[in-house]
């Protein structure tokens, strides 16, 4: 097993390549797909790098096993916390499970049976806390002050960015580096600055952007604003693109990314459907908001090779949006 | 592109090898998936040839190709034609797409719309009659009639049986001849036929079963009884399987396949759903019998390398039977 250094600073671009190089045996180096009739619909050339096939279902599960390896054996040996209903508190359970250590995981007490299950499956604690900021983390805290376990933060970490860049880095590998632009969802924004490293240090050419769903457009509005945005409201059915930017993340994507798109909910499941029906690919609301984004916005796209990371598959098949 | 001679007798090996080569500028080149969980689940090891992401969204495309290349030049030019409700129209409506030739479906009025847009979509002319095979027969032979286009049996046929084979030549191939079985499932027997052709010309060891649905069981009756036997009824969810076994496809399944595993659609449906959940991709509900056989008879799989042939994804996400 590789163990990695503590990342305190922006992640190098040597940092990504071992990086990469640790996490090998925690992930799967997942498949690009390419659609004919999805280029057909859009003009453009699409390469989908379908993170769905990715273990736990999801991009998660590369920077949680590089933030996991990042703590000293005697500090991975307590554990590892985070407080997540998503595909984060996956990742940290199955990095954990994979390292042989506990996971002790916060969710909230409506999170959906299926993800409690699932990360109860690979063998967590589950503490359950009201769906409230202030109580997520008070519950947190508890649980680190009772375990001593180290706390993966979802995504503004040098490490879990480092981890989510190495998505990109394999689809600049796997087209050659022809990619014109790469797209990637914008929640937390830890994929997203990782995608803009990995494309800073290893494309010639290729440009990123983030996609996001205009009921919250924190990113966005970050953008334009010059500081980190929040959201009023957390209404989208892209239910894992709800938080705003963090003070690791803001800064990497305010110095890389040129622009957020922004599409409706609406826009987002017909991209979803679009995906499900011609790919025969199962991918959650807040993986589709980026091909929702290339059918919005046709003239930015048209002729374009373009790179798009599909986030993840975990969906509720009893409740589709459709 | 490269014409192929018409076949009258059942397929040798240099047929299908020829066949191969001349169908690969009509058919991609499918991937197989593996699934870490449902090995754990099924204690088998799994390898999924995933047809559902071939042309048209099934494995049909293989056969329709082949058939279509048998014709002469000017018998093509007349156009291809046949009756279907399901993947073989989209496969010779396709075919013919690509030949630049016309196509002539007959399919019933009641025909899923979705089916019917796809068949249309590929520019084929629809024909549209009563859902009885005596009122299906005369529309076609109307057709025939009237254009002179060429008939494609969807599986009766030694040209489609050749073609179906390829999918198990790929299967072999990518698995190094390492699998102990290989799992299609069983309409009209076809892909059954030409999977088992398969394994007898490329594999030195590979054993071919077949998995039905228990309403529609003709083939496995058809075994014992050394007969071709008909279901008394089509009451099953997997809507691909209904026909019975025809003259050409019977006796080589007669002689090449030792059992046909039978399945009930619950046992279905859950296969359907274990296959959505933890592979993330779509398949339809006659392209989940197979891995519903390994789970209900695990003595038989527990310990062996098996093969599935997913054999398409074409489904209604409107009307999804869980």
């Amino acid at each position: 097993m590789i163990e990695l250094p503590p990342l305190d600073r922006v992640p190098t671009q040597a940092d990504l390549l071992v990086t990469h190089e640790a996490i090998h045996p925690f992930v799967h180096r997942t498949p690009i797909l390419t659609n004919r009739s999805l280029d057909e619909l859009t003009g453009a050339r699409l390469s989908f790098k379908c993170e769905n096939f990715q273990r736990i279902g999801a991009f998660k599960m590369r920077g949680g096993a590089s933030a996991a390896l990042r703590f000293t054996a005697e500090q991975r040996e307590r554990g590892l916390a985070t407080h997540s209903s998503g595909n984060h508190a996956q990742a940290v359970a199955s990095a954990a499970q994979q390292l042989g250590v506990p996971a002790y995981i916060v969710m909230p007490h409506d999170a959906p049976r299926v993800k409690v299950a699932a990360v109860r499956g690979y063998g967590a604690e589950i503490t359950y806390c009201n769906n409230t900021p202030a109580e997520r983390q008070a519950a947190l805290e508890g649980v680190v002050a009772r375990t001593g376990a180290a706390f993966i933060h979802p995504f503004d970490d040098y490490g879990v960015i480092a981890g989510q860049a190495t998505a990109a880095m394999e689809l600049l590998e796997d087209t050659d580096d022809t990619l014109d632009y790469i797209l990637t969802p914008v929640g937390g924004g830890g994929l997203l600055a990782g995608t803009a490293l990995a494309a800073r240090y290893f494309s010639l050419g290729a440009q990123v952007y983030g996609a996001e769903p205009e009921g919250v457009d924190d990113a966005a509005r970050s953008l334009r604003s010059g500081r980190i945005e929040v959201n009023e409201t957390n209404h989208t059915v892209s239910d894992g693109l709800r938080t705003h930017l963090g003070e690791r993340t803001f800064p990497i994507i305010h110095r890389h990314v040129p622009e957020i798109f922004v599409v409706s909910d609406d826009e987002t499941v017909a991209a979803m459907r679009l995906i499900w029906e011609r790919m025969k690919i199962i991918v959650e609301p807040s993986c589709s908001v980026p091909l929702a984004a290339v059918l919005r916005y046709p003239d930015h796209f048209r002729g374009k090779q373009v790179g798009i990371i599909l986030t993840g598959g975990n969906v509720d098949v009893d409740r589709l949006p459709f």
